[in-house]
């Protein structure tokens, strides 16, 4: 029989998993508005955002309930401070995802500059950052966790050959700066999505092994 | 006589404090290696940063400590979910301070482009809301953590400036665009480290009255 300390754990991750749902179909929506040009695909992204947001409200109550009411220790204490901080940057996560959007948008009303094959690439590798950190979370698997961490490398250069495409282009063709301002903020959003995947992923490390490998700290148990 | 619970957070706000002053520290230094044109100051940025790491880790490891040893209920687990989360802006803002470093070096690698006014009066800006979101923790002041709320718009508001500003510069002459993208990048920078002063001062007034004014929810106890 299942403790009830475990069926309220239970419950939390569940909803943690259904809003990094939210965040996936936001990013997806968000990129896929941009790339086949369809702006009213934007206020999908707009009303997942704020289905994270309602979520993110809902999950902290549920901690701050769950750590009063069960006073866990050790494992399940690990666990519900890793949520708290999982839940906090799927939340920003959504706000990169309207970021994304708003850029994407203001992209779209001018003539596009040329193809966004880059942003299209940089995309699919966040896009796997984020499904492996969140399957990392629901399996409790650390090993996969890592294999988050070492993808962000790729995306940070990925993000790199952007910025130079882009400002290549503008000093080719000053009128397109506002556009390739666009793109390049869009790959910085990308950037920071990758970053949040690697925040989740540390925190599933932290809640399964108790090591903090944060800031390349020692690993330490606690 | 103090409770060892009250002795104990006492303790860790105290080290909040502390690393809120590296934060601050650490962008003083950034922004004044940019405006006076000394490279040799980022070395401070990254020596601060280093400090902000090791109090984050200090700091998550004392409230999990806490959390285990005093399970803490109403308001004293309402304070200390908040400075697990403060804790998470402070580290996010050193990183934010090393990003000013990285691009302000960049930019003084090449020939200054122009005044740098708009970019010194939004640090000012923001080195308000940092200033005013820690005053508000120590003294437990939600109407100040309020008016932490107030100031973003402005800062929002400068950004926006200098983006026109940079993108007309590139395009009157467009073999600056490194130098004036660093400065939008700047300027971003600038940008989020008021959104995490915001999330400071709303996770005061959360800890403080035990309202969630985030997202622009209702108002509930709890």
């Amino acid at each position: 029989m299942l403790r009830h300390l475990d069926e309220q754990l239970r419950q939390i991750k569940s909803e943690i998993l259904v809003t990094g749902g939210y965040v996936e179909r936001a990013l997806e929506e968000a990129i896929s508005a941009l790339l086949n040009n369809q702006p009213e695909r934007f206020n999908l992204v707009f009303d997942f955002e704020k289905k994270i947001n309602e979520a993110h409200i809902r999950i902290d109550e549920m901690c701050l309930e769950f750590l009063a009411s069960q006073s866990p220790v050790a494992k399940d204490l690990r666990l519900i401070l890793a949520i708290i901080k999982i839940n906090t940057d799927l939340e920003r996560m959504g706000d990169q995802a309207v970021n994304i959007s708003h850029n994407a948008r203001d992209y779209l009303k001018n003539t596009p500059i040329k193809s966004l094959n880059d942003i299209s690439d940089m995309t699919r590798d966040v896009q796997r950052m984020i499904r492996d950190a969140l399957d990392a979370f629901v399996m409790n698997d650390s090993s996969k966790a890592e294999s988050v961490l070492l993808q962000d490398d790729a995306v940070d250069e990925a993000k790199h050959r952007v910025f130079r495409e882009f400002i290549a282009e503008i000093q080719k063709n000053p009128q397109v700066t506002g556009q390739a301002l666009d793109l390049i903020l869009i790959a910085r959003n990308l950037e920071r999505l990758g970053d949040h995947a690697t925040n989740i992923a540390e925190d599933v490390i932290f809640a399964v092994t108790g090591k903090d490998i944060r800031h390349g700290s020692k690993t330490t148990d606690r």
